[in-house]
C-alpha cells in the first residue's frame, strides 16, 4: 500500500486495516499490494506518474471549504419557474429519508424480498402520479421532466399507427429545455419535429397544417404552458387521435389537483417532473421525472415500474414488473436506455403526498393559486397586461421593451424572475411565496403590494378538477408526524441497505457514501438555487463543479468533462453523441456501427441505438476475453462504416484484459473512436487512466466509484470525459452560455444533478490522489481475496494474469445447478437469511454470481460473506449427496421469515434454527427478509401498479 | 376542540384529528371536549384567560426565526477551556446517533429487555470512564462536572471515617464553576468547605494545616488544574488517606490517554465530563459528567448504573444494575436526588471513543498538547512568562496589569481567552485548533507564530502513563465508517423507541419530539458557544432564553424563570433553595419541615433532604387524594417549623385534586411555600395556571412537556418558575452577571443544557398558545378514553369527578395478580411481544400500571394499545379459569424472541405464533425484543458494569 502519510479519512474510508491487508496478502501469496498489482495490472496501462489530487487536511476542513463555497452562492428568491419550484421538505422527509443510510445507501430493488420498503414508497408515487394525471400506469420515476418528453417521444414513435415520415408536433409552451433535449434525441434518431402555436388547433385539418402538411405520430403540449397558460387541450387530443397521433401532455402535478387530469383530456401519456412535490431545486436536479399512460401502453413504459406480486406464502408483496422491458435484457432491441432513475427523489415526493394527503395537497395548490390571483389583480390593477387571466401559478407579463430593466428592478429587491424575452417577463408563485415577496414582485412593476386572493379557480368549469384523488388510506392515515415517523421507520425496517451489512454487488460498486461526503447537499445554498439563476448568484457551486471537472480529467486522462448526464445511461447517450458529431463535423456522418462485445452491459447497445448506430457484436473468447480475431474480422467487414467500439475496462468480466491497448489500436487505424465504459472505474483510478491508454470518451458513475449513494435506484450522475478532438461535441444547454458544445442538452438542467455534486467533490477532496489509488488498491485486494477463498468452492470464471482477478469476480455456479437443481436464484436468496444481499445474479453470464466486494468493506465482513458463500456452498452439497431433496432445501425455501417459523408443524428436512439461524449467524444481528420468495410472473400476468387495498394484507 | 384557526404544525403535533376526536368523545359520552374538560377539571383552578403566546405562521417561519437568532450569535474561536473545549463530532456519530430518533425518543432503559442498544452504548461509556480513570466501577453519566463534584461531596461525606463536622477541601484550582457549585450544595447541607491551594500539602500534618486545624472527609483536586498545570497529587493523596479522608480527583478524560489514571495516584472517586469527547460546548450543555470509585464504593454511587446480567435463556444482557440505590425507591433515605442524566450525551462521548479507539485518542491528545507546547515554546521565547511548564493543554500567561488588553487583543484575532485576573490570562488549545488560531494567540502577546512541536510529554515520568486501556474489541473493531454506521444501526435495532410505537409512561410525556423543533441544536451558531463567552457573542441564544422564560412564565402564571437546572432533580434543588432563601432573609431559617405526600415522585424527598429539610410524609386517603385531615394535623403539629409542601398537580394519581386551592391556602396560612411539581404540567397548561393557583414555585420538565426527547435517559432541562417573593433567591452563575439571584449556582453553566432550549422554544413557537391548549385538552381526552375502554377490563385506581381522570390513568393489577399469580411485570413484558413499550410499573401504587398516552398519539395507535390490553387481559382470564398454568404461560415466559421460536420441541401450552404475533400484531410491523426476559437480580449479585468480554456471547 501506498506509504504517504494519509488523512485520517483514508483509514475511515477503507475497510480492511494495515493488519488486515497483510494477513489478504498471506493468504493470497503476495508479499506487498505493490506484487500484487503488478501481477494483476497490466503493465502496458499503468499510469507513469501518481495523480496530482492534493488531499484535504481531515473531515472538518472539506466542510470548511465547502461552507466557503456555499457562501459564495447568493440564495435569492427564485420566482423563474419553468418546472422548477421553491418547496418545502416536510423535516420529517427529510431527517428520516434523505437523511438517512437506511434509505440513500439502498440499492436497485432488483431483490425484491429485501426491498418491501422502498417498493411501497415507490408504488406510492406510482399512485400519486396515476391519480393526479389520471391514467391507469405510471413508472417508478425518470431522470427529469425534459427526458421524459422526450422518453415520450420514442413510446408514442412506437405506438402510433403513423407513417415512417410522420413527425412530431411540440406546443410552443413546451418547456424551453425539454424542446431542447427533445430535438437532441430526434436529431440521433432522424426523428422530425416541428415546434409550433397548437392553441388554436382544434381539428385533424388544423393538426396537419401545424405540421407542414406532414403526418404526425406524436403530439406534445405543455398543461399549464410554459408561459402559465391553461388550455383545454380536448379539442386538439381528438385532431390527434383522428389522425392516429399520440398525446403527450406535459404537466404540473401541484396544478393537476385543481385542474381536470389530462387523462379525462384523452391525453395517452403524461409526464413532468415531481420535484416541487418536496424536493429542492437544486440548481436543477436531481429529482424524479414522471411518466403516466394509458391501458395498452403499459409495457412499452420506459424506465422500472413497481407492480404488486405474492410470496411463496401467497402474501401480497412488490417487486419491479415486467422486468423483461429493461435495456439491460433486450440490449439492442431496448427502446430506452434508461436504467437508475431517482428512486430516492421518488420516494421524497411520494411522501410529501402522504403527508399532505389529498386535502392537504389541494389546500397548497389552492393557496398557491390564490397568491398568483392576488398578484395578477394587483398588476392588472396597476396597469399591467398579463398575456392571460387563466393561470395555475404562473403569469406572463407584457412589458414591451422593458424585460431587462423589470428583471432588475426584481432583482433589487431579492427576486429572480424570468425575462422571457425583450417584451415579456414571466414568474411563478409556489407554496413557500411570502406576501412580502408578492409585494416584491408588484414593486419590480411598480405596482403596490397585492392581497392573496382566496383562492377561488380562476378557470373555466370544463378544467375544474371534480374526480377523488388519492383515496387510498395510506394518503390519509400518515398526517401527524408521529404517525409519519414511524411509517418510515417501518418501511426502512424491511429494507436491507449498506447500513446493516455488505451489498456485494458486481458492476455496482456500493462503496461507503460517507457522511461528510453527504453533509451539504441540504444546506439551502446548494438546495434552493435555480438551474437558471443568472451565474453571478451560482458562483460557488460553479467552482465546484469547475473543480470536479479538473479532477475528473485528472483521473481518467481526458482534457474535458461534462456533469451534465445524469445517470450512466445518459452519459453513454452523450458519449455516442460526441463521437457521432465528431464523425459529421470531419465528413464521415455514414460512420454508424458501433462495435459492441457480447459480454457487454445491455445498456451499452441500448444507448448506440438512440444515438442512432447500428449495433455489431464482438464475441467473447472462452477465456472472457474479446475474441481479437472476431474483432479483426468485424473491423474488416465494418471499417468503412465504423463509429466507434464501447468497451468496458477492467471487462464486465472482473479482469483487467492485455489486450486492451492492442484493441484501441486496431480500432483507431480503422477509423473508430473507442467508448470507455467507467462502469469500472473504481478498478483503475490511480493505477490507469482509459484517456491515456486509448480510450476518447468515457462515461462515469458518480454513483459507483464516487460515492454518490444509489439511493434504492437513483439519482444517479453519469459525467463523460473526453480527449480533445470530442471537446467540440459535449452536451450544451439553452441557458448556460458557457457550455458551449455542439451537441445539444441531454438534460433538462445545464448540471443535470448539480446538488449531488458536493458528494463526490468531498469525496475527492478526502481522499487526495494517494487516497484514492489506495482504495483502488483495497478494492483488487479485496476481489482477489475473496476470489481466492471461494474458488476452492466455486469456480471464478474468469482471471487474467497469475489466475487474478480485478476489482470484481464472478462465482460460476452453471455446473453445480446443472447436477443439484440449485440455481443462482435459490443461492441468492438464501444470502438474505444469512444477511446478506446478493452478488450481481446472472450478468454478464446466465447462471452466475458476480461478486465486488469495494474498499470499503473489511476483513472482517469480507470473511463473514466468504463463511457464509462457503456454508451455502454445503448446504449444495447436501443436496447433491441426496440428503436433501433440492426441490424442499432450505435454499429453495429461501429467504425464511420469521413468521414462517410459527408454523406447528415443520414439515421440512432441516431445522427451524438451520432456516434462519445457519452457520455463523448471531441471533442479535439478524435480518428478517419481511415477506418470502415473491413470485415474479404471477405478478405480470396480474399486472397492479399501483397501491393494493389494505384488504389485500388481512390473511 | 378550540375553534380558533391553528398553524398547520398543531395538527402534525396532535395525533388524533377532528374525527377522532368525535369518535373518542362519543365512546365517553361528552358532547364536546369543553364539556369533558368542565368536568374533569376543578373550575376553581381554571385560567380565565387564553394563553397570550402568539403562533408562529409555520414551521419554516419558525426555522427562519430560529436562523435570525443564530445569525445574532457571534461564534469566535473559544480558547477559555475551564471544561469546556472545541471538539470534532464524528459526523457518522452525529447523523445517526444525535439526529436518529431512533436514539433520542428512546426512555430510560427501565424495560431493559427493548433497550439493550443503549446499554451497550453506556456500558461503553462506563468502560471509557473506567479504563481512562483507572478506578472499577464507572456509572452511566451525571448531569455535569460541577454537579458530579458536589456528588462527590455527599458521597464522601458517608463514605469517609470522618467526624461528622470535617470539612471539606477543595483545591484553588478546581474548576471556578465546581466551586460555586459545590457551595451551593454545601451550604444546604451544613457542610463546610475550604478553598485552598493544596499544591504543597505533602503529609497529613500539613493536610490539616490546609483545613485549618479541622477534621477532614474529603479532598477535592482538579487533574489538570484550571490553570492547567499538572501536579503529581500522590503525596496529598496519601496525606488524606492517613487522616481517613477520601479523595476525589476531577479530571480531563482526553488528558488521561497520556497522564497517569486518577486510580494510580491512588484516588478513591474521579469525576469529570465527557463534553471533549464528541459533544460540542453547546454554550454550557448538555453533555455528561461522570464519576467513577474505588471497590467499596460502587453501592454508593449516585446516577445510573448499566450492570451485565442474564435472560431467562442464561444469555448475556445488559440492564440497570443496583436500582434500589436510586431516589424513587430510597425517597427521602436517597442520598442523591439524580434520575434523568445525559444519556444521549454519554452514548455520544462512548461513541467518539469506539470511533478513534485507544491509539487514536492518544494520537488526539498528543497533537492537542503538541499544540500547546508550540504555544508555550513560542511565548516564552518570545518573554512571556508560564504560571508552569507542566501542562497538559492550557496555559495560564503571566502578564502583570495587562490581562484585559491582551483578551481584548485576542478578541480582536477572532479568539476569546479567559481574564483570570488583572494579571494573568490563560487559554486552551484543543482538537479544532488550527495553525492560524494558534498564531493569533502568540500575537495577541505580541510574538510570532508558534510550531506545534511533534507531542513529546512536557512532564515528569511518574506522570506519563504507561498502562494499556480501552482493549475491548468495541474500541477496535469499529473504525472504518462503514463498520462503524452498521454498530450504531445494529445497537439502534435493538431498541424500542417513540419511532416504533406508543410509549405510554404514566408521568414522563413521551409525547413527539418534531424534526424542526431539533433541526437548530447541531448548528454551529448554538452548538460552538462557549458558556463564558462574552454577551455580546451570545446574544441570540440569550434573546431565545429570554423569550423563552417569558413564556414559561404566561404559561405557569408565575412572575419569574430560571433556566439553570439541567434536569427536574436539579430544578427540584433550586426550587428548595429558592424556598430556604426566602425564610432565611425573613429571619425564620428554622423552617425546615418539607411536607411530601405518600403518592409523591420520590426525588421529591430526595431533593428535599438535598436542600437541607426534614421530610414530613403526608398520608394519602383511600380515594386517592392527599389526605387533608392529616394535612390539617401535620401543619398543626410542624406549623411553626414549616418551609414547604411538595405537591404534585394533577396528583401522580393522574387525577385533578379539587382540594388543591384549600391545600395551597392552608399551608399559607401555616407560614409555608407552595412547591407544585410540574411532572404533571402536561395536563394544565392552557387550562390553569399552577403560579395563580396557589403555588409558589414550580419546576418544570422540559423534556417531559415542552418536546425535548428522553434520549434515553437524559439531556433533561427543569426550569423553575416562581412568584415575585422568591425570584431573588432563583440560582446565580459566578460568570453570568445578569444572575443576580442570592441564591448560587446549581449547575456549572449559567443556562444548564443551553443548547437545547431552542427545541422547547419552537415548540411554544410552533403551537402558540391556543395550540398549546389544544394539546392539553387533547392529553385529557386520550387519557380519558383509554381509561374508559380499559376500565372494563383493569379497575382504574383512581379518578376524579365524574370518573374522569387527567392525563394518565392507574390500572390496578393487584386483585388480578393475587387471584391468577399474573405480575405487572408479566403484563409490561408481554406488551413487549405486542409491540409495545409498557407503562410505568408500580408508581405511584405497587402492583399497578400508569399509562399516559400524551396528546401525540393517533386514536389509532391508542387503539392498537386498548386491544392489546384487552388480550393481555384475556391471557389472564386463561390463567384465572385454569387453562393455562402462570408459570408457564405466554405472560411469564415474555418477551418471546424470534430464536426463541426455533426450539424444535415447542413445550409451552400456547402455540408459536401466539407467542409472538399474539392477537392483533402484524408481522410486518413486529418488533422483536433482542433477548428474553433480564434476570436483574442475578447481575447485581454478580456485578459487571464493564464490556463483558466477546466469549460471554458465544453460545
Amino acid at each position: 500500500m501506498t506509504a504517504v502519510d494519509l488523512p485520517d479519512f483514508v483509514s475511515r474510508h477503507i475497510g480492511p486495516t494495515d493488519d488486515d491487508v497483510a494477513t489478504m496478502l498471506q493468504v493470497l501469496g503476495y508479499a506487498s499490494t505493490d506484487e500484487l498489482l503488478a501481477k494483476a495490472v497490466p503493465g502496458g496501462i499503468r499510469a507513469a506518474e501518481a495523480l496530482d489530487v492534493e488531499a484535504a487536511a481531515s473531515e472538518p476542513a472539506v466542510i470548511e471549504e465547502l461552507r466557503a463555497k456555499a457562501d459564495r452562492n447568493t440564495v435569492l428568491t427564485s420566482m423563474i419557474g419553468l418546472g422548477y419550484y421553491g418547496t418545502h421538505t416536510p423535516p420529517v422527509v427529510r431527517r428520516n429519508i434523505l437523511e438517512n443510510p437506511a434509505w440513500y445507501t439502498a440499492y436497485t430493488p432488483y431483490q425484491p424480498e429485501i426491498s418491501q420498503g422502498r417498493l411501497e414508497a415507490l408504488l406510492n408515487f406510482q399512485t400519486v402520479v396515476s391519480d393526479l394525471t389520471g391514467l391507469p400506469t405510471a413508472g417508478a420515476s425518470l431522470l427529469d421532466e425534459a427526458t421524459a418528453v422526450a422518453e415520450a417521444m420514442t413510446l408514442m414513435r412506437r405506438g402510433a399507427k403513423a407513417p415512417k415520415d410522420a413527425v412530431l408536433l411540440l406546443d410552443a409552451q413546451l418547456m424551453p429545455q425539454s424542446i431542447a433535449v427533445v430535438q437532441t434525441r430526434a436529431a440521433a434518431l432522424d426523428i422530425d419535429l416541428v415546434v409550433t402555436d397548437l392553441r388554436d388547433v382544434t381539428d385533424a385539418a388544423g393538426l396537419r397544417a401545424a405540421a407542414g402538411e406532414r403526418d404526425v405520430f406524436g403530439v406534445v403540449v405543455q398543461y399549464p404552458g410554459a408561459d402559465g397558460v391553461i388550455v383545454d387541450w380536448r379539442a386538439l387530443v381528438a385532431a390527434a387521435h383522428e389522425v392516429k397521433a399520440l398525446v403527450t401532455v406535459a404537466a404540473d402535478l401541484l396544478a393537476l389537483t385543481l385542474l381536470t387530469s389530462p387523462g379525462e383530456l384523452g391525453a395517452d401519456i403524461a409526464v413532468g417532473t415531481s420535484q416541487r412535490f418536496g424536493v429542492p431545486m437544486g440548481f436543477g436536479g436531481p429529482h424524479a421525472g414522471y411518466m403516466s399512460v394509458h391501458k395498452g401502453l403499459e409495457r412499452n413504459l420506459p424506465g422500472r415500474l413497481v407492480g404488486v406480486s405474492v410470496d411463496a406464502d401467497g402474501a401480497p408483496a412488490y417487486r419491479l414488473a415486467l422486468q423483461t422491458r429493461e435495456q439491460h435484457i433486450r440490449r439492442e432491441k431496448a427502446t430506452s436506455n434508461i436504467c437508475t432513475a431517482q428512486v430516492l427523489l421518488a420516494v421524497m415526493a411520494s411522501m410529501y403526498a402522504v403527508w399532505h394527503g389529498p386535502e392537504g395537497l389541494r389546500r397548497i395548490a389552492l393557496e398557491v393559486h390564490g397568491k398568483a390571483v392576488g398578484l395578477a389583480e394587483a398588476l392588472t390593477a396597476g396597469g399591467v397586461q398579463l398575456v392571460s387571466d387563466t393561470y395555475f401559478d404562473t403569469l406572463t407579463a407584457v412589458v414591451p421593451g422593458r424585460a431587462d430593466s423589470v428583471v432588475e428592478a426584481a432583482l433589487q429587491r431579492g427576486i429572480n424572475v424570468w425575462r422571457v424575452d425583450n417584451d415579456h417577463v414571466s414568474f411563478s408563485v409556489d407554496e413557500t411565496t411570502t406576501d412580502e415577496q408578492l409585494a416584491a414582485v408588484a414593486g419590480a412593476f411598480g405596482v403596490n403590494a397585492p392581497v392573496p386572493s382566496d383562492g377561488e379557480l380562476g378557470w373555466d368549469g370544463a378544467l375544474v378538477r371534480t374526480d377523488e384523488v388519492l383515496t387510498h388510506p395510506v394518503f390519509s392515515a400518515h398526517h401527524s408526524e408521529t404517525a409519519m415517523l414511524r411509517y418510515l421507520r417501518t418501511l426502512a425496517d424491511r429494507d436491507y441497505a449498506l447500513d446493516r451489512g455488505m451489498i456485494p454487488l458486481g458492476s455496482c460498486t456500493m462503496k461507503l457514501n460517507a457522511t461528510t461526503e453527504l453533509e451539504s447537499i441540504t444546506w439551502p445554498e446548494f438546495a434552493n438555487l435555480h438551474p437558471f439563476a443568472p451565474s453571478d448568484q451560482t458562483v460557488g457551486i460553479r467552482e465546484l463543479i469547475t473543480d470536479l471537472e479538473q479532477w475528473l480529467c485528472e483521473i481518467t486522462g481526458y482534457d474535458s468533462v461534462s456533469l451534465q448526464p445524469n445517470a450512466g445511461s445518459q452519459g453513454e447517450f452523450a458519449g455516442l453523441l460526441a463521437i457521432r458529431g465528431y464523425h459529421e463535423a470531419r465528413g464521415e456522418s455514414a460512420r454508424n456501427v458501433c462495435l459492441i462485445p457480447a459480454s457487454a452491459h445491455g445498456t451499452n447497445a441500448a444507448s448506440a441505438v438512440m444515438a442512432g448506430m447500428k449495433v455489431v457484436v464482438v464475441k467473447t473468447a472462452p477465456t472472457g476475453e474479446i475474441d481479437m480475431e472476431d474483432l479483426k474480422s468485424k473491423l474488416k467487414e465494418h471499417g468503412e462504416d465504423l463509429a466507434a467500439i464501447m468497451v468496458t475496462y477492467p471487462s464486465t468480466h472482473g479482469v483487467f484484459e492485455d489486450t486492451i491497448s492492442e484493441l484501441c489500436s486496431l480500432v483507431h487505424e480503422a477509423g473508430g473512436q473507442v467508448y470507455v465504459d467507467g462502469a469500472n472505474l473504481n478498478a483503475l483510478i490511480g493505477l490507469a487512466r482509459p484517456g491515456k491508454f486509448g480510450g476518447d470518451v468515457s462515461h462515469l458513475n458518480l454513483h459507483k466509484t464516487f460515492c454518490i449513494p444509489h439511493g434504492g435506484g437513483g439519482p444517479g450522475v453519469g459525467p463523460i470525459g473526453v480527449r480533445e478532438h470530442l471537446a467540440p461535441y459535449l452536451p450544451s444547454h439553452p441557458f448556460a452560455e458557457e457550455l458551449t458544445g455542439e451537441t445539444g442538452p441531454v438534460s433538462a438542467a445545464p448540471y443535470g444533478s448539480a446538488s449531488i455534486l458536493p458528494i463526490s467533490w468531498a469525496y475527492v477532496r478526502l481522499m487526495g490522489g494517494a487516497g484514492l489509488a489506495k482504495a483502488t488498491e483495497a478494492a483488487i485486494l479485496s476481489a482477489n481475496y475473496i476470489a481466492k477463498r471461494l474458488g476452492e468452492h466455486y469456480p471464478v470464471l474468469y482471471s487474467g494474469e497469475g489466475g487474478l482477478v480485478a476489482h470484481e469476480c464472478i462465482l460460476d455456479l452453471r455446473a453445480l445447478t446443472k447436477e443439484s437443481g440449485v440455481t443462482v436464484d435459490d443461492v441468492a436468496k438464501r444470502l438474505i437469511d444469512y444477511g446478506f444481499h446478493a452478488p450481481t445474479m446472472s450478468f454478464p453470464v446466465a447462471g452466475t454470481l458476480m461478486v465486488e466486494p469495494t474498499e470499503s468493506e473489511s476483513l472482517e465482513e469480507l470473511d463473514r460473506f466468504s463463511d457464509a458463500m462457503i456454508a451455502i456452498r454445503a448446504e449444495i452439497q447436501d443436496v447433491l449427496d441426496g440428503k436433501v431433496d433440492a426441490a424442499d432445501s432450505a435454499l429453495r425455501n429461501a429467504p425464511h421469515t420469521a413468521e414462517s417459523l410459527t408454523a406447528d408443524d415443520w414439515e421440512h428436512p432441516y431445522s427451524r434454527r438451520d432456516a434462519v439461524y445457519p452457520d455463523g449467524v448471531d441471533p442479535l444481528h439478524k435480518y428478517w427478509s419481511p415477506v418470502r420468495r415473491v413470485d415474479g410472473a404471477y405478478g405480470d400476468r396480474n399486472l397492479v401498479c399501483s397501491c393494493p387495498p389494505p384488504e389485500a394484507f388481512e390473511d
